[in-house]
């Protein structure tokens, strides 16, 4: 087993399976290596695979008739991408999807091959569940927000969550992604994007390059968490307090 | 078995499941009639049950610190309110939910019980996987129109996604939720709601009351799917040409 074998089987979605499926990711993994930029499959074309990210980030986006580029998802490692497709009749990609980070790695599966190690594996089929739950669950926050917060109030929201997600320390951290990448996710102008992190500068906020500093974060809590319907059960902000405690 | 138990074993939540499966739930599910409104679980009480929707529709709903209420979704006849807790360890319900409409039939399962099934059954996993699969493709289409449409356009869509969904012919149908739960959905006011509706009437719509009708389905098309970026494999798009062929 290879140390990238050893770190797959880590991750939540393959936690508990059978040893038969195990021994089936295991063979029909196929490891790749992108460069920022480099694509995975193109929206439209025929679905034959889906994608493990182990390393880095996969965003996954489409184009408008008008050609605006709209950023459907950001995948960090340990998720599916495409895991959707899975019970889905699709035959095509519903997304292009391409490597939002340098050296960002991936492991692709043939989807008629993960989909019939789900079919013989309940707890891989929940694991699976478990992942796209959590999607659901960011995308009516996503939503709420859209509608109900400033453009300052759902950066404050999204630093927050990248810490909470990816283990950085709010004190200071490097953005994994490019700032556009971030914009697009939010479904902002990269120039609101700006103003609003010049905004929050107030708020103990500071950013040089994809260097950030949050010295504050109990006022971004106050400023954002406060007027959020989900501020007393958010995964993110438990996560920062068992982290953080009173020193946040 | 009852006829409503043969309705709940005909959705494709359903479909193909073990014998096992289609046995136990049959015994657990308690079925309950809630009027208009009538609430069928709290955000924040402990989560005990998940509930498929049989006939009527279910809002599930948070509230923010600031007291605005914001509709997380609306489940139809077929849907499991709850199937994103089926793989979390969430003690608590993550969203309060209610009938949407008057003769709202739900079948109430234990959480637990629901699990157990899930865990020994594979294909019933599968077609909650779906479930979720479809929310979330639907949650990303909502995000790009929450950026990138007007309400008007927005208000279209819904109507046709409506059709599509419930079956109901464009050129006329009653529409199977209060305008308030709509415009909540849509994260508008309702005054928003209605002046998009009466923009929407240069192209063919007509409101009086519940009743709708939509004269020029093609146009309607034009003007919302036109700039949509998931026009091309769009499942409501799909389904009314093939209902509606070039009579829309």
């Amino acid at each position: 087993m290879t140390t990238n074998d050893a770190k797959t089987l880590q991750f939540p979605v393959f936690h508990a399976i059978a040893e038969a499926s195990r021994a089936a990711l295991m063979t029909a993994g196929k490891q790749r290596v992108l460069g920022k930029g480099d694509l995975l499959c193109m929206h439209g074309a025929p679905l034959r695979s889906v994608f493990l990210v182990l390393d880095g980030a996969v965003r996954t986006f489409r184009q408008t008739p008008d050609g605006k580029e709209i950023t459907v998802a950001i995948a960090m490692p340990g998720e599916v991408v495409g895991a959707d497709a899975l019970a889905q009749p699709f035959t095509q990609y519903q997304w292009s999807a391409a490597a939002a980070e340098a050296s960002t790695v991936v492991v692709e599966y043939a989807r008629d091959m993960l989909r019939d190690a789900v079919r013989n594996d309940a707890v891989l089929a929940l694991n699976l569940l478990a992942q796209l739950a959590l999607q659901n669950h960011y995308a009516s926050v996503d939503a709420e927000q859209l509608v109900h917060f400033s453009a300052a109030q759902r950066v404050a929201c999204f630093l927050l969550r990248l810490c909470a997600l990816y283990g950085l320390a709010p004190a200071q951290f490097t953005l994994p992604f490019a700032k556009g990448t971030i914009a697009s996710k939010l479904g902002m102008e990269v120039e609101t994007f700006s103003r609003a992190l010049a905004k929050l500068k107030e708020l103990g906020v500071s950013v040089k390059g994809a260097e950030v500093r949050m010295a504050q974060v109990h006022a971004l809590e106050c400023f954002a968490c406060g007027h959020c319907s989900t501020a007393e059960d958010c995964a993110t902000l438990a996560t920062l307090h068992e982290r953080c405690g009173d020193a946040r």
